[in-house]
């Protein structure tokens, strides 16, 4: 499929989880939008959308921890992106300094 | 943290990616509110929203793919979590009858 296949909510956005492709860890989760998904093809590094700032977003180029794609993969019912990629620059993916974004565990409390 | 600590969405809702925990591979990206991400630290067994549905969705009653629990972990700004599971049954997560959901390569086209 092509990113006009992909489903994506109601304010056009789509979400992609963000994987390290030799590890399996779980980067990041974080918001496409039609032209962010085929930009991040296109371009061989992610670039998504922050809800945030209202505006288009390519990791990594202030910080310099780019990602580069080593595929994207969507879901059974088109609506999720799996994006396996080469965390490089630190190796940092979270805005924290950290490798992952994930690293605050839930209990029941 | 605990369920109450997480952000969910206009709509109470929180995207949940659950993650095989040992091999690092992503089975299928759900959803939860808070009662059922809470009932998911408290049974050990994934529990989601089906926005489809509009209701409660425990993972496996019907098929008999549960998906046992092993860890719960949010982001760095708490607005998803990242669920650690044993994915039992025939180790199928998907409703299409494979192991994993993500499984439709995206191409530029």
């Amino acid at each position: 499929m092509t990113p006009d296949d992909v489903r994506y909510d109601d304010r056009g956005l789509v979400p992609a989880v963000v994987q390290q492709h030799d590890t399996g860890e779980v980067l990041m989760v974080a918001w496409m939008t039609r032209e962010t998904l085929a930009e991040t093809l296109a371009r061989g590094e992610t670039v998504f959308w922050s809800r945030r700032r209202g505006k288009r977003w390519h990791k990594g180029e202030t910080s310099g921890n780019t990602q580069r794609v080593v595929s994207v993969v969507a879901d059974c019912d088109a609506d999720v992106v799996l994006v396996a990629v080469d965390q490089g620059g630190d190796g940092v993916a979270c805005h924290t300094g950290v490798r992952s974004c994930f690293h605050r565990p839930v209990t029941p409390g």
